[in-house]
């Protein structure tokens, strides 16, 4: 953070139901590094109308958002982002001169790292989950060009609905199928969950799997996770997700891209 | 500041139509100084009604009120303290649980002085101005029991308003007056200013006075303050009348209020 605020320093904030540290940390951190005059606060507002309100009354520069918001914040904000149009969910506001426009970095961090583990788009996967997370990761699949998925998910009418929106076929369990990535985005393996200790596929199917991409973040080393790369199998960790996204909201807000090192800096500082 | 911002870290802001320093440099040196996990971020809000919105919904701890909101923030907030109900003009918000309420601790400095400086109550008077300050001073001398003044002021429709609503009497200008206390509370002798280098009141009247008070702050040796100081006369500063309602605000937003020669410090350092 910065070390000598003054009447000019920039205001960022977040908005969530229960908000942590990573994400105040990170920024805080990266703006002193790169001697930016931005502060990030952590907010948990009883009333989101009256937040939005007061985003475009303070002048306030950009605001992360987390569940309860990320649907209700749509209809308040002026303009959607394509990121964020896709899914209708939305993850980040940026606030240029009273003009709010909504992105999903979400979605935005998982089509990059879709690429940069250049996976091939005829991967056969399976997609495990069905809440406002998975329709990020599975939308930003279909819009990659990655088609021969399904959804897996015990609750049908969320799961059913994913999957018919994009294109998918939907199941409740895997079965005897053996798809080349496995990608979670259930809390299973999640710490203090009640299936923090689960694989979030069967062993077999694990075992049989080139890549396994886990969207839980605590711990990074999620029961799947271990299992994959004591294999030797490639793996891409929810860790990766939340760095990403975060480093595209810093962009939006502030205009600077911190290098790969910086990055790296800041997500070890917000985690310790 | 706070050295490590944390989800919980605390916020209270400024609104003015001018932002300036002095407010976040004093608040956040002494939030460090003392250990409070809070936060002083100086805004210039385009709607009021929002900003106050706001602060509801993001739960900011407290906000200092300056031009031009001090007026039109009452029908705002829920409740006004006794300062800011003398004197129907604001300049602190608490925010408790959702509950505005509103001082005024220029109101609450004046009369700190008055009592620190024992000045008598029988001491005659001139106060000059007509503003939002002059508002305050005059209340703070009615309400303190000195009622042996006069309001000396160029424009007679709000200096004579003045005036009346208080029970002294209005002048256009001092003439053959000798009062015992001179009151400056317009921008003569203020830095900048068309008459920075103006004393407040004839050098004749400042010569036979006994207690010179200035609220300009900027400089806060101003020509009349270096006059009656180079006679050996009393004098209160506006620097004293800054520190003090920014104590009164410190202590209402943390609960703490910092030693003298904390504040002395603080003061130090938001000015440099």
């Amino acid at each position: 953070m910065q070390m000598n605020p003054n009447k000019d320093t920039r205001l960022c904030i977040s908005m969530s139901g229960r908000p942590g540290n990573f994400g105040l940390r990170f920024h805080n951190h990266l703006y002193e590094q790169l001697g930016l005059n931005f502060y990030y606060k952590a907010f948990s507002p009883k009333d989101l109308a009256g937040a939005i309100t007061g985003i475009r009354a303070f002048g306030i520069r950009g605001c992360g958002v987390s569940m309860p918001f990320k649907e209700a914040s749509i209809a308040l904000v002026d303009e959607l982002d394509a990121s964020a149009q896709a899914i209708q969910s939305i993850n980040t506001i940026v606030n240029t001169d009273g003009h709010l426009k909504a992105y999903n970095t979400d979605y935005i961090a998982i089509a990059q790292l879709l690429r940069d583990h250049q996976v091939a788009k005829d991967t056969t996967f399976a997609l495990r989950g069905s809440g406002g997370m998975a329709k990020a990761v599975a939308s930003a699949l279909r819009d990659g060009g990655y088609h021969n998925g399904v959804i897996v998910a015990r609750n049908e009418a969320t799961g059913s609905a994913l999957a018919k929106n994009l294109g998918y076929s939907w199941q409740a369990e895997l079965g005897q199928q053996r798809p080349q990535m496995l990608i979670n985005v259930t809390p299973v393996g999640m710490a203090g969950g009640a299936e923090a200790d689960d694989l979030a596929f069967a062993a077999e199917a694990i075992d049989q799997a080139e890549i396994l991409f886990d969207v839980v973040a605590i711990p990074v080393e999620t029961p799947m996770i271990i299992r994959g790369r004591e294999q030797g199998k490639r793996v891409i960790t929810g860790l990766e997700v939340i760095a990403i996204q975060a480093v595209e909201q810093f962009a939006l807000y502030t205009g600077v891209r911190p290098t790969p090192e910086q990055l790296q800096a800041a997500v070890a500082f917000a985690r310790s």
